[in-house]
């Protein structure tokens, strides 16, 4: 039984060297809300995170600690018997809901919770997540999703005939998941706070580690934009792959006139172009720029969102994320509809503890929902992963399916000492200085 | 100058009676994050709120104080003088943004700081809000808005072009305001929880008052909220205006049923039929339904969002509200918008401190926006008012223009003693019984 929970705030100075410095966002510290579940004696406990980018980190805590009250006293037995329980215990509370509704601080929080109770149930079978879920009926599947509001594009009876028709390959994409694990790009080399030389090396760098897709921030100014594709070009040639992200800095009209413009360099998707809100704004630039495809999703806050992006055939990539969404739940609700819509779903990853938790989300992508990894490419940035328990491991540009039981974000206790906010010693040192 | 924020919790148990239950809130306590803004001696203050219903106050509270760091060492003057300053200092500080994007939490405590500020400068120039604004020129109401992301559908120099062409008539409609008011609806006789003999009693009473347009809430079983029509035109006959209100429970196959067979009740507007997130959904639900028009916008959590509902024509009622929209600023340009998309608004209000803060938006709409109040009223609920310092005055449906100065939302200190959450005369009677 859960009897308690502990919430963490969780911090890592990043803003120090710039990585994952964007348009949008200049100077993060790559943070999370990091919760772990407390059970009866001898019972399996599990962890789970909510990703943020620094202050506001305590709003999730303290949010994870309210919002939390609903799990204690419930069994693990009543999760696994019930997929759903844990989504409407948490989405439900009406008063937190007002709060959103199932957007913002309050479903951030109820994705570390979500999350938490997943990995318990993957942990407690002895699976990673993806296999955990793999190994379900589509029965079993489907009862984990919310077809609340998204019912008119998914009916559940066609949710249902879905995963039924993909039962029969499973078990070769596992064995094929084992053994060539899932394409990734890196985004590691392209932060916008990175100077020329810095990228340079990254790339070439990168590029000998077997990465062949690659993704660098743009939304600057528009000559800088552009240099920094030819840059890329100038660097590795035009048998790799760039996308760029724009992470939501541009209206409409600009963004039509930047991504056209950036059109001689062979752009694989453009991501965030505008407001992550607009999803006629994202259909009216994809009809202008088209073949060039948009991307987003990171910022999609829930399965409405995206099933409006779907619909519209606003995006041509559908970047999912572990915790911005509702946890699990939420997840296998989007990737259904993408696979509906026919749009590859490419996860966001980077951050805290994204790329542990999203490996296995495309890896249930690929075994149980859209049966390819045709066109899917998972995220892939290089920092912190040394302070999870079970870091991702990549090799030639692609994730190794996880084998650890559970969701892969445990963080090493003396992690969450040292960066604990304020009070850990990293931050001890960052104020002193 | 602005040297500090005094943020309280306060709640008022509502739950009691019943009063605000709704299909999708069954049980709220009207509550408020209340801010007032600590000045340098001698200096006018400002107050302002953020509605919620309960739990998760304390978050905006939390954000409130966070977020608010950005206002201390700033002088009124500066706000005077570009009126786009605290929107953009609240709303772009990145790492509080990555927790919406500009929705949320976050979103919800911004509006209460910005409308403290922009009380504390209306209180300083001895007007009301409503008035403060109606003696600004076109240039300086423009300067208030942020266009980033809303530029596609209204463009900085058409806002302008639009507000100077209603220069003319501007003194005529105060006018006009100051001898008759501005029209009003009242949802206090309808809620879910209420009883039918309840329900009779409450119409009769506001019906002899003078109120001629009346909500009520729907979205329980369909034969209920059949059952609720037929009994409001029976006791009431076919000469007073009805809408109804499902507050998103609805599905859109489910919304389009139910609308159809409430259509012989004569339903003036169907409030919230789906998720507030759900643009294409209302869009497909109004095509259904014609001639019948839909309302939303209480959820709806930023300019980006009724952009998109007034670009596609996908409500019929645009229902502002003053603090899940990120304050005045925010809110001049929606109704700017809906102007131009040819919708009227007709704000959200009741809760707490909404009915004080909206008939000011309604008003600036009329003397400077949209010039009219032509198929335009503003909500009204009858509770809490009396906490208020300058609370509305309503006379025979109708609310009179408020002549004191500022935004209207100052509260009793008592009121604040005794509500302040959880250690307030009234929460240690309710947590004794």
């Amino acid at each position: 039984m859960i009897v308690g929970l502990d919430a963490r705030d969780i911090r890592f100075p990043t803003s120090r060297h710039m990585h994952g410095s964007d348009a949008m966002n200049p100077d993060p510290d790559y943070s999370c809300a990091y919760v772990t579940l407390e059970m009866s004696a001898g019972e399996q406990s599990g962890n789970g995170l909510t990703f943020t980018i620094g202050r506001g980190n305590d709003l999730c805590v303290a949010a994870i600690e309210g919002l939390g009250s609903h799990l204690i006293g419930r069994s693990l037995d009543e999760f696994e018997e019930d997929l759903g329980l844990v989504s409407r215990l948490l989405l439900n509370d009406s008063q937190y809901r007002w709060l959103g509704p199932e957007k913002g601080v309050v479903h951030l929080a109820a994705a570390a919770l979500i999350n938490a109770v997943w990995d318990a149930l993957a942990k407690r079978a002895g699976k990673p997540l993806w296999r955990y879920v793999s190994d379900m009926s589509p029965e079993r599947m489907v009862s984990a999703i919310d077809f609340r509001h998204i019912a008119d594009y998914l009916p559940r009876e066609e949710a249902l005939e879905r995963l039924t028709a993909q039962q029969s390959g499973k078990a070769a994409r596992i064995e094929t998941l084992m053994q060539d694990g899932y394409p990734a790009y890196t985004t590691s080399a392209g932060w916008i706070g990175y100077t020329d030389e810095e990228i340079v090396r990254r790339l070439k760098a990168a590029y000998a580690e077997g990465w062949r897709h690659f993704k660098i921030k743009v939304g600057g100014d528009l000559q800088g934009d552009l240099a920094r594709c030819k840059l890329f070009r100038d660097t590795l040639g035009s048998d790799v792959r760039l996308s760029v992200d724009a992470n939501q800095v541009w209206n409409v009209a600009e963004a039509v006139k930047a991504i056209k413009a950036m059109a001689p360099y062979d752009i694989y998707w453009v991501e965030e172009p505008t407001s992550p809100d607009d999803v006629l704004g994202h259909k009216a630039i994809a009809d202008q720029v088209s073949p060039i495809l948009l991307a987003t999703g990171e910022h999609a806050h829930n399965r409405v969102m995206f099933k409006q992006f779907l619909q519209a055939q606003a995006i041509g990539f559908c970047q999912i994320d572990a915790c911005r969404l509702a946890g699990v739940n939420e997840v296998i609700a989007v990737m259904m509809m993408a696979d509906k819509a026919g749009i590859p779903v490419c996860p966001h990853a980077g951050g805290v503890g994204l790329c542990e938790y999203v490996q296995h989300l495309s890896m249930i992508d690929y075994v149980c929902i859209s049966g390819t990894m045709e066109g899917r490419v998972i995220e892939h940035a290089a920092h912190l992963h040394q302070h999870f328990r079970n870091p991702i491991e990549i090799r030639e540009g692609r994730y190794i399916a996880p084998t650890a039981p559970g969701y892969s974000v445990d963080l090493w206790p003396q992690s969450i000492a040292d960066h604990e906010f304020p009070q850990g010693k990293e931050w001890a040192k960052e104020m002193a200085s």
